[in-house]
């Protein structure tokens, strides 16, 4: 089985035939996978966190959970989970704004742009930057709703299996934060991989 | 000062200038207010809950908290909330999906074609359907990230004031939403009102 790269800092999309699994590897372990996915036929059909959430009811999915689209269709199921069950559902994808934020006065790589030419390689356009699917990005939140931006709690290796509900196009972008310590507190972005089969 | 009806189930959206003051009324008391802000001078750029939650650091907005837009500039601030300071920003808009996976087989009104009505009357078209500032709707999680649907706990009049922090254009729908208890454990949604000062 062919293992594909997502490179340090940078994105990558692919085709999936419904009914195929993406197994999307955490490699070196604290690397932060900003995850989308569109209708293959349809790309302003799109995987949904906030519809999502409205049909599973929890802020994180759980293994058995169908992802939904912005049309309330299962796209991708989460078939399976050795990262200990930490994703994120509730944080936009990083962008240029972020690190201008952040104190960047140069570019920085970010999720947003990664989505662009991630899908750009395939001759794709994203019709908006949906709120991803935050792969092995650990934002917990209290009782009183206050969330910070942690490490990840996965290790090298590490996985989610997603199966594909429909023909679509996946999209990774190997989210290149530095800033803060959601790729691990040694600030260093790394690569990771996906196999289709 | 005019109070301004959002209708019962319909949507309604209004001019803003920076600076003018926008006080949201749940006048009946149990009735959740969509709410979305667009900048006067491009639609593009709206209200962001994703973005907003990664600066502001909360589920919930808290008095002093600006909501950012999609390029993380702040487009209104929250400077009062008598309504007990529960609000959603997880839950994506109703739309005609969702009445249809909650059983309805004829039209339902709802809150994405209540966006658009609201800014179609104003000449408007939103560029997508941003997951919107739920006012008054009450969705509870647990530490395990579990969610549910549940009534308010505002009261008659009690209300939410928003400074606008640049030109835009807001827009309101008093959620049509009757199957779930979210307005009320009667289902009967009702109007709400809003003011510009």
């Amino acid at each position: 089985m062919t293992q594909i790269t997502i490179p340090a800092r940078r994105g990558k999309a692919a085709f999936v035939a419904a009914g195929q699994v993406v197994t999307v590897i955490n490699t070196h372990g604290e690397q932060v996978v900003d995850t989308w996915a569109f209708n293959r036929h349809d790309m302003a059909e799109f995987m949904s966190m906030e519809h999502s959430r409205a049909t599973h009811h929890h802020l994180i999915p759980h293994v058995g959970d169908a992802l939904l689209t912005n049309k309330r269709r299962p796209i991708l199921t989460l078939i399976e989970d050795t990262a200990g069950g930490v994703h994120d559902t509730v944080m936009a994808a990083c962008d240029r704004y972020r690190y201008e934020e952040l104190g960047c006065t140069e570019y920085h790589d970010n999720c947003t742009d990664n989505l662009a030419e991630g899908l750009a390689a395939l001759g794709l356009t994203p019709p908006e930057t949906p709120s991803p699917l935050n792969l092995f990005m650990n934002i917990p939140w209290t009782a009183e709703g206050e969330l910070s931006f942690d490490p990840p709690v996965s290790t090298p290796g590490s996985y989610v299996r997603l199966r594909a509900e429909m023909d679509l196009v996946i999209a990774f972008s190997a989210c290149p934060q530095d800033i803060l310590p959601i790729n691990g507190t040694a600030g260093k972005p790394t690569e990771a991989h996906f196999t289709i089969t």
